[in-house]
């Protein structure tokens, strides 16, 4: 069974009811909203093995993974419902009034109060945590607008299962069921017809480059142009300086055999470039990143579409001049169980040869790398380029050549920290999570995460799809002027009755207003 | 003496030139820019009364207001330096390892850090507080950008003065010149090599829709499309409800006279729509208006481009069906000195009747109003129009279908504003301020204050361009990801050593990390 297009008409019908269904949730309280998150959770849980069979159907994904995904989605859903009535978030700010300036000073006191409907796409290889009740969702809920999703075509089955959980949650709390709506498409019909409605106020995107960048467009071509926050990936590049490099070649190697490949390489973390300068100890980690990647048996890929698109683009980079192969993992029989990157039995029934993604380790030196914009682009996948540079001037060089990107990572002692200031700096600049001597693969969710990065990385530098500042995306600040205390909105009255940390008169503080 | 247009080639270089103090200016402390605002208030008013008097001769605006207008800018630098090396609006989020979680928790730790260079197009009605050294770029140097003013030319030379004594600043500290850098433009050509370059990093603008507009076009259409902060002005509408109206008519067309031609009209917080429901209060109300309208003499516009624009636009409304002119200030006679709207004197050597802008109130019905796309342009001037509605549900139709305003005001006992709870919620929907029973001119700089509001009041509801709040436009979070405390930046060392107020374990604090 398949799921039919959402028509165009529907989509028309639903919009507007998510724009009457704003005008009801919009006024519930912050517990209120909490209380719907937390139930949706609840939900989640309960839809029990049956929705991790569907998900492993629809994903290749292996039950643990898929286990551990839904175990973060309900660990966001409740973090984020936290943060949603402990308020910080709305940034509450007063400002007494003082009568006796010239000219009066009038009382203001400012919130953040929500955009309106946000349309949310997932993304394909996250099918709870960044789908249909994912971080997006759980943000735009948390501040206080209908979230419209549309399915991802490649696990329809899975979003469905889980939309119909969230009506389950908003029905026992009394809530319209326009507060959450999902449709199905596979075309960019109904993509385009979201984006592009007068009713939706915000977009939340996790996918490709092209995919977003699309929806930008349609957002900003619109008569009232609306943000748009698009995660569009990256390639994640990882600077082996030499001090580092010469005490733990091999440990690196090994450490980073295990990230290339973890997921089979879908994560828009994964780290594709590699950067080293010219040495015995980058040809030791190269030879030793080689075998360890060798040895890793290739997973099953989310579908074959995707493991087409990989091996694809992997083909063109290997085909790019002065580009030499370091080595390749090797096909699994089809008639022997999938095993994917973590190491975990996968007993998905699909085609299996034509999803297998094959890890990859590529060389090529800095410059053939910076005169070659097809070796900059994302290779979707197990596939990592090592990058050799002549000397640190020309890591330097490839540092600031780089576009926008989620995470950057140092291999760096302390020592080679401090003797490359420009390099550190060009790096950071470039970034949104910036790591030592660790791996980018793995998104913790907590508030100090940052996820997103300066353009292509995501649209707009200045917000994360990770962490309850996530929130701040779909709200916008109000100040009331003038106002006296019985009318404000609880959040600002003098006596503080939800208990949340204010601004008053530059303060922060949790205190009544005197 | 009138400046040239800066050159393309000079551009590109001075683009450049910023490109490379952005990476020492970003590196500067907190401390340090704050120095860098604090100077450049010193410098503005060591400048004394040869910049006033250039500024009057520019804008026709009248010196008390100038004054005034240049306090404001000192005290936005001013304030704005305090909120910058106070440090909250870098929102630092640490939260520390958990090793023996699985997978273990990482050390990560978050801050804003600058976007990069910031392009700010000066508005012709504010030439200190929103011009050269104004609320834009007062928030871009906090936030660790350098800052590229282009000149309005309507105060080109008062744009230059400031600029240099901005310079002055800089190089008593010894910071380099390209912090801050000024050019001239006439054309659209200037300012589009601006916002197009690659090295620009986002833009603030303010002042009319179709400018605000092309800029965040051209801002999007760029490969690396950039944030855009346009405030492109509103009609601010402004609710009469009946119980208040029913007490205070008379009172409150006395207080609108002031606000409606409060400068001659020309603030983007100016009221250009009052709506009442039909009733003999609201006869008296606009009566009383139209009385006062007459009487209140006609100030000098900024310039005679804007007083035949204002003419204009008003012409063209009160030509359209069914709109009556309730009454308009006379001319004054070219012989006699000018006075301003507030009252003020103005010695203004310039042609007087060509600028002169007679004050103006209109009537229409809401039905006409609804019918008429033209009624809801803004006038910029001393203009209103009094929206005649037949019953509560048409004062509602007319709330729903507004476009978003930077304010909205609500005349209104406490009664009416709670059986009037449809109303209330669609007028704050559309609304960045809520005012009630006060006027919307008069911008409080001050941490609560909220000077935006959603499309097309400006191009992101989310932001601000007055108060603190307002150097967020300009900075994006970064998490560092398993730093040495020796390596971390002060704001997010264990220590604490700047004694900021931080996010530590999802706790608001100035402890030290233990």
């Amino acid at each position: 069974m398949s799921f039919d297009d959402t028509s165009l008409a529907q989509i028309d019908q639903y919009m507007n009811d998510a724009w009457d269904a704003f005008h009801v949730y919009r006024k519930k309280s912050l517990k209120e909203r909490a209380a719907l998150m937390r139930a949706i959770a609840v939900e989640l849980e309960a839809c029990g093995d049956a929705l991790i069979q569907t998900a492993m159907q629809e994903t290749n994904l292996p039950e643990a993974r898929l286990r551990n995904e839904r175990g973060r989605t309900i660990l966001q859903l409740n973090q984020y419902a936290t943060a949603c009535e402990q308020g910080e978030w709305i940034e509450a700010r007063i400002d007494t009034a003082i009568p006796d300036k010239a000219p009066p000073k009038p009382d203001i006191r400012k919130m953040l109060v929500p955009l309106g409907p946000v349309v949310v796409f997932g993304a394909s290889n996250f099918p709870f945590a960044y789908s249909t009740a994912g971080g997006d969702t759980a943000c735009a809920l948390a501040a206080g607008c209908p979230v419209i999703v549309k399915a991802h075509p490649a696990h329809a089955h899975t979003s469905q299962i889980v939309a119909d959980a969230i009506h389950t949650a908003a029905a026992k709390l009394n809530l319209p069921q326009a507060v959450f709506t999902h449709v199905h498409g596979k075309g960019f019909e109904v993509g385009k017809a979201l984006v592009t409605h007068t009713h939706t106020k915000a977009v939340g995107f996790t996918g490709s480059y092209n995919g977003g960048k699309q929806l930008f467009d349609w957002a900003n071509q619109r008569k009232e142009p609306i943000p748009v926050f698009a995660e569009m990936g990256s390639i994640n590049p990882v600077f082996l300086l030499p001090e580092k490099l010469k005490s733990s070649a091999t440990e690196i190697a090994t450490m980073y055999a295990g990230s290339i490949t973890l997921g089979v390489g879908q994560f828009c973390t994964n780290p594709g470039l590699i950067i080293g300068i010219e040495s015995e100890e980058l040809k030791t980690f190269t030879h030793d990143l080689g075998k360890a990647i060798q040895k890793i048996q290739p997973g099953v890929m989310l579908h074959t579409g995707i493991a087409k698109a990989y091996a694809e683009k992997k083909e063109t980079a290997l085909m790019q001049e002065e580009v030499h192969l370091v080595a390749e993992s090797e096909m699994v029989n089809t008639s022997t169980p999938a095993v994917d990157g973590t190491g975990s039995l996968s007993d998905n029934p699909k085609p299996f040869d034509s999803a297998q993604g094959l890890a990859t380790v590529a060389t090529a030196s800095a410059e053939t790398f910076l005169n070659n914009p097809v070796l900059q682009q994302e290779v979707f996948g197990p596939y990592s380029l090592i990058i050799r540079c002549k000397n640190k001037e020309e890591m330097l060089s490839v540092a600031k050549h780089l576009e926008g990107q989620l995470t950057a990572t140092l291999m760096a002692t302390n020592e080679d920290v401090l003797q490359n200031e420009d390099l550190v700096e060009a790096v950071k600049n470039s970034c949104g999570r910036f790591i030592l001597n660790s791996v980018p693969t793995g998104v913790e969710v907590c508030l100090s995460m940052h996820h997103g990065g300066p353009f292509p990385a995501t649209t707009d530098s200045r917000f994360t799809s990770v962490g309850a500042d996530g929130i701040k995306r779909f709200a916008r600040p109000i100040a009331f002027q003038n106002w006296s205390n019985e009318l404000l909105p609880e959040e600002l009255k003098n006596e503080n009755p939800l208990g949340i940390m204010r601004t008053v008169n530059n303060d922060l503080t949790k205190n009544v207003v005197l």
